[in-house]
Formats: C-alpha cells, sequence, structure tokens
C-alpha cells in the first residue's frame, strides 16, 4: 500500500517538477541537490537575504535546516518562511542536532511557532522538543516524522510506522537532511490534506532505495552515489517518461 | 578539429598546472575543485577580504559564480575582479540562476559591466541578460557561451556551435558550475586573443567527457565521479606525463 | 608496529565513537564529516558564535582549519578554542593554503600561541611558519605532522617518518583536511601523553587506506568513495562489532 503510495507521489513529482528551495546547512547542500534532481524535483539554495523571498514564491515547497547557522542565514530563514506563508507554499523543518546545543533548540521553539507542514527529526531531535509526536504535531498543526531504525510519522490523529531502510543510512553524512529535502519534494505535489500520506510516501522511497543501495554499495564511500540511482530509478520506473540514460 | 584544439588546450594545462581562483557557491564547491584537479588545474575557494585579492593576483583565472551569495561574498568578489583587472588575470562570470530573482539579475548586470573574459549560462540565463548572445558579447567584448543541449560561443564575430553533452548531466548538481570553472582553466593557459578557441575546446572536452561518463555510470549518483575519472584520462592521454595511477 | 598501533586507536574509536567539533572550510565539509563517520567518530561543524562553545565542550576533540574563511567564523574559532581549553579537549590545527596569502599566514601564527595538540600541513605550509618542524613542536608544545610523499611526525623530542600514501591523494579535493579530521578523531581517545603515537597511528590509517584505494579506484573520481569504504573496513575489521552492511 505504501508501494502504490509512493509511485503516485513520485509521478506527481516526474510530472509536475516541483521547485524546492532549500535553506540548509552547508555540509549536506551538494548531497541535497543531487537528491532532489535524482527524484524529480528542482532544487535552488540561496541564503541571500535580497532574493530569498523571490526563491521561495517561485518554489513549491521550502526546506528549512538549522545546521551551520549564522546571523545572516537566520535572517534568510524568517524571510523565506514570511515568503512561503504568503504564496502558500509548505515548509518543512529539520531541527538538526538541537539535542547538541541548547540554543539551537530555543532557536528551533521560536521557528515552529510558524506552523512548519512537516517536522522530521530523529528520537533525540524530537523528544528534546519537550512533548510526545503527537502533541507535538497536534499544537503546532504539523506532520511529524520520528525516523530511525524505524520511521513514525503522525499528525496527532492519524499514525504510521514504517519499518524500513538500513543502518549503513547513518554513516553517511547527510542522508537524513536530504531525505527531509525529499519529503519536501513530495509535500511540493500535494495539497494540506495530502501532506499526511505526502510524508509517509517519501519515507517508504527513502528507506526502500536506502535498503538496495545497501544492497549494491561496496560501503559508506559507495553508498551516496548508489542511493542516488536508486533514487532516480525508482522516479524514473514509476514515470511515464523515458529515463535519460 | 575541436578535438585537436581540445588536445592542445589540455596539454597546456598539464605543463603549466595554472592556479585558478574560485568565488563560487557552497553547494558546488567540491565538485568544482575535483574538477580542477582533475584537468590538472590548481584551485582555491577563499571569499575572505582580507586575503582575496592575494588569492588572486597568485592566480592564472578567476572564476565568479553568483550563487548562493551573502554580502560578505558580495564584498570579496569586487576585490577579486579588481585584483584580476590590476594583474591582467581574465574573470570568468557564471550568472546562475539570475532567471530567478530579478535582484540577482541586477546583480550580474552590474558585475557584467567590468568586462569579463568570458560568459557562460543557459539559454534561460543568457537570454534574461535582455539581449542575443552576439550583441551581449559584442557590447562587453567577452566571450559568450550558452550552453545546452547544444553549446553555443561567440565573440561577437566569430561563432561555434557544439553538438555534445548528455542529457544527465542535467540530473546532478554544479556539472555546468563546475565545467566553468574548468572553461577558466583553459583561459588560463591563453592570451585574450585565444580566449574565444579555449571557451570551444574546453566545452568540447566538457561535452565529450560527459558522453563518455553517461556510458559508463549507472546513473546520476556515479556519473560525477565517473566524469572526473573522464576528465582526468583525457588530461592525461594529451600530456607526455605518466598519469597517477 | 604502526601497524598495530593503528590498530590499537581504531579499537579505542570503535568503542568510545568521539565526538570531533569540525570548524573546517565549506569545499571540505562534507568529505571531512564522512571520513569521520567511517572512521567511527561523530562529527558536527556549526560555526555560530552562539552555540559552537557549547558543540565543543560536548566534543572529544576540536579541528580548526583556516580555509574560506570570513569574519564570523574567525570569532568562532577563537571561542571554540576557548571552550575546547576549558574543557580540556584538544585542538588540532591545519594551516591551510598559509603560503598562498600572507594575511592567512599571520592569522595561522596568532592561533598557534594558543599551542594546538598537533599541526598538520604540507611542507610548504610548514615552512611557512619559519622554523624547522623540531622547534616548530617545542616552542608551541605541539605535534607536528609534515605530511607529502613521506609523512613526518616530532613532537619536538621524538620523531617518526612515515613511507605510505599514493600521489593520487593529492589529485582529491579535501583528502588532507579530511585527513586532519581523521587525526583528530584519533586524538580524541587518548591523553596528551598520548598523542605523537596517536597521530603516527592515523596517518598510518591514511596512508595504507589510500594506497589500497588507488589499486581499486578507476581514478580520482571514484577514489574519493574508495577511500571512505577503505577507512570503514579498516575500522570495522579492528573492531568486535559487527560491520554494517
Amino acid at each position: 500500500m505504501n508501494e502504490d503510495l509512493a509511485s503516485r507521489h513520485l509521478n506527481l513529482i516526474q510530472d509536475q517538477r516541483p521547485a524546492v528551495h532549500c535553506l540548509t546547512n552547508t555540509v549536506v547542500q551538494s548531497l541535497t541537490a543531487n537528491m532532489l534532481l535524482a527524484v524529480g524535483a528542482i532544487p535552488s539554495m540561496s541564503s541571500d537575504i535580497s532574493e530569498v523571498a523571490d526563491f521561495t514564491a517561485r518554489s513549491q515547497a521550502l526546506l528549512v535546516n538549522i545546521g551551520t547557522l549564522d546571523p545572516l542565514r537566520k535572517n534568510a530563514i524568517q524571510a523565506a518562511i514570511t515568503s512561503a506563508q504568503e504564496n502558500n507554499i509548505p515548509w518543512i523543518l529539520d531541527p538538526v542536532l538541537i539535542d547538541r546545543a541548547p540554543v539551537r533548540l530555543a532557536y528551533a521553539q521560536e521557528l515552529i511557532k510558524r506552523e512548519p507542514a512537516v517536522i522530521r527529526g530523529n528520537a533525540g531531535e524530537i523528544s528534546a522538543l519537550g512533548s510526545d509526536p503527537k502533541s507535538l504535531a497536534r499544537d503546532n498543526r504539523s506532520i511529524v516524522a520520528v525516523t530511525g531504525a524505524t520511521d513514525f510519522v503522525t499528525d496527532g490523529n492519524r499514525e504510521s510506522t514504517l519499518h524500513v531502510g538500513h543502518e549503513l543510512m547513518s554513516r553517511v553524512t547527510g542522508i537524513g537532511c536530504a531525505g527531509t529535502a525529499v519529503l519536501s519534494a513530495f509535500c511540493a505535489v500535494t495539497d494540506t490534506a495530502g501532506h499526511f500520506d505526502a510524508v509517509v510516501a517519501g519515507l517508504h522511497t527513502l528507506g526502500k532505495t536506502g535498503e538496495n543501495a545497501a544492497r549494491k554499495a561496496s560501503g559508506p564511500g559507495a553508498f551516496a552515489a548508489t542511493i542516488l540511482d536508486e533514487i532516480y530509478f525508482t522516479s524514473q520506473s514509476s514515470s511515464t517518461e523515458r529515463p535519460l540514460t
């Protein structure tokens, strides 16, 4: 069933080629852009205050990842969220490593007041936010996705648990961060009522392609390239378009 | 004939090992540095205002790519161009995504007044600059390269059309941006009168290695590594030096 | 003997999973994080002044690489070193390209007064610091590692020369920078008296995995992924844990 859901969303992404503007940490920008391109979305990454609202307004989703922040990027994040909300574009929050620094946790809590469509974190990050996933979702009218050995998705009422993925995904930097960008692309092709399904479909796609890549890759070095190939071929085989190769 | 031109320039790069200073967006810095190293050039990427003039002055070409800008990097770009012009070093402009934000377009138009040796963009980016490629080249005493399914190069008088490359190149982030860095390395080993040929030679090299890489790579993930290998072996086989492997 | 030393340190890293906070240039952040993950360490990379002291205090080593600096990152470097010293955490300096810009050299000389546990550079970088490696080590109570075709390590009294590595390592951006991060992970699992051995063990591991990767990789593009795989498998085979794949 998740397979069908994933396939349906991948088709929509292939047809619509959504633009996803990403304010994300510099460590993972390249992998994030490549994962979006592999799934069929169009990434952009400017954090310049003079243009970030324009880039966001012309996108179909906004990703906010709070790694490698600085004061300039924090200003850009506020401007981008404002632009997203004015243009009715979903924004997705990745509160990366908020369990490691109190100031970053406080910053994430401020951002959550602006009601992200989706919050995606690991167990440590989500529990640092101080409430259980269901309450967190309900209080902020967000979808909350807790990812790890199993993934859990809730909108405060519905919930879904996914047993997909591979431990090797945690040995490659940015697989989680880039994965949140992929969830943004899935949300970009549905309306608000569809975001719960979109997140489930996206996590299923990431987990299954991760399993396939782990089978094929010789180790963590090869894994990053292999999961991009897997995402690309999965998205192509869901499509009526011919693949590029 | 382009084959010979490419081979001749690759030899010069192997012999001279030109330094190319790159002010480029953070998404593509790693691929850009690796593509320069693969072709035999020496990359540097500092954008600190206190040292960018020194780095530029000790280089043989300057690349300016206006993605992921911020106010600090904008200052560095001005200082670097000034240093390039004082030291008679060609500077090459990649006006990435200027068709996506009016402020970025205006910024590119300001930069072009400083007469880059080469402007490299896709059709959308070049047409956003508001005139046809030939007029753009003539008005700014630049070489203009419009890249895509076919590549077109003009200096306002001469023109050359290249039918090389592979669609998969558009599914990997930074291939275009890193490609502009490679063009900078080609320009670094010729004088101004040779820049037209250098750009044609560089685009031929990128297109042919891209075709080879697309044949060998399993998908877009493997493609980035494979095109680096192809560029490296092409540059080594043009050389009298023994390859490193 | 170096083999045993390496194996012993790799075991400690597997057992302790040390956190290494990295203030490093944006070009190499992704490779650096992946190399730390491959060896079994936990990377973080924030340079935000509001949180860098927290991240450092919760780490077991601090890496300072002075590429792609800007004023914000310079402030963060000072705060991070202060935090490291207050918490008795070793900090490791990579004075990258100080032979290319006088301002950067002066900045490195300022930093060295704060007595890094280790200074790792190539011959050009170390000689730019104006004294021989042994005096540099003795004067600053640091371990000095000069890396290249052969590697040389000294603490001012002891010295060790290693004949490991492969020339292809110089054709991939960030292998040296990420390597310094790996040395930081080795230092993270020993006390100050053990840092000399830790650096020798780390350089041996990097050199040997580099040789293996050069044998297996088709070229410099494949090399980056292959050395990550080699580091991962070397670290796994030193461990009693089962590998992830």
